[in-house]
């Protein structure tokens, strides 16, 4: 397979995770989006939202938006699975995993804030202001999603609420969220980075890191 | 089952609209936005991220999230199907679901252009203005993805994909994107409208209409 993304996208980091627990091996292909890649006529005929990631199949087929390729992956490849059998503790996990996938990440899309300071003249510093706030508010929501006495935010094993959650915290660290309430959200970020799919999947370890 | 939601809330929609296509029948609660009800302690409890859509189950067990409650109803109430069987096609339509359910809608969420005004002091014609420039960009989008000579989005009969649509279509209307471009979505609304399931969904019909 082929993923095309860039290396700072959480959404692309997601995938990435996702590709490696599975034991998928694929090639990168960067999308410079400080660039303006992404609205390349060539990738949006790829990508008609003009987003990372965007996945091609072996056969050529092409998935967009990183938690429907996530659920190809998930429903293709069953082992390890990235959600409970239970409907009940899927939608959970589910629930948990849009409340950053949703609730987060979107608002702080690199478009929003581009979009922010162009048209409305935000400051260098709002913006940063703007990705603290809403990281802040998500983060406590998905916080109090989580049962109690887990090593990972459902269970003792990744699925797609950490996915998602150890994507997001790359963005946490790098604009200077404080962390000091999320003391159980770090906990799950280093046991995490420990397994060699998550490692291997940080942005700094990518083609295109500069 | 019971729904908290708000009538002009589009998640909202969609878990009405959902709920009326599995013929589930529940009591409406609404929890009033403009009012704050949201932020209400005892709502908190049962919603962290402070939003609409939570459903109640029967044994009163609870679900947050739009789309992790639609899977939820779509993994205990199998027919009419949400999603397609085969994981290429299920991938796609959840790529049209979520190019509307994260592209737009998150970005557009009263809580964003709530404090846009209240922080960094747009006026109220920049926030409508906000609206169209992120459903314009997002149908645009979205009709890329359809396949060519469908009635609903992806086949003959409404999906997690047109759900999403028809839910969004309504704020279209109400903040005055210029629709020109679209006729395949309005189509597509106009076809849904038809049956009882979107009807009855609709804001205007809900008890806390106003």
């Amino acid at each position: 397979m082929k993923l095309y993304g860039y290396w700072r996208s959480t959404t692309s980091f997601r995938v990435r995770i996702a590709l490696n627990l599975k034991g998928v091996s694929y090639e990168t292909i960067p999308v410079d989006l400080v660039a303006g890649e992404q609205r390349a006529p060539d990738y949006v005929a790829l990508n008609p939202g003009k987003g990372v990631p965007t996945l091609i199949l072996e056969d050529g087929r092409v998935l967009t938006q990183s938690l429907a390729i996530i659920d190809y992956l998930d429903a293709t490849i069953p082992e390890p699975p990235f959600l409970p059998e239970d409907p009940f503790e899927r939608a959970r996990v589910q629930a948990a995993a849009h409340t950053i996938a949703m609730d987060i990440h979107p608002v702080n899309n690199l478009r929003v804030t581009a979009h922010l300071k162009s048209r409305y003249g935000l400051a260098a510093e709002d913006g940063i202001e703007w990705f603290r706030h809403w990281m802040t508010e998500g983060f406590h929501a998905y916080q109090a999603l989580l049962p109690a006495n887990t090593t990972f935010s459902f269970g003792d094993k990744p699925d797609l609420a950490d996915i998602c959650l150890v994507a997001q915290l790359y963005n946490a660290h790098r604009w200077g969220v404080d962390m000091a309430p999320f003391d159980r959200l770090l906990e799950i970020e280093e046991r995490a980075f420990t397994l060699p799919a998550f490692d291997a999947a940080r942005p700094e370890n990518q083609p295109d890191a500069s």
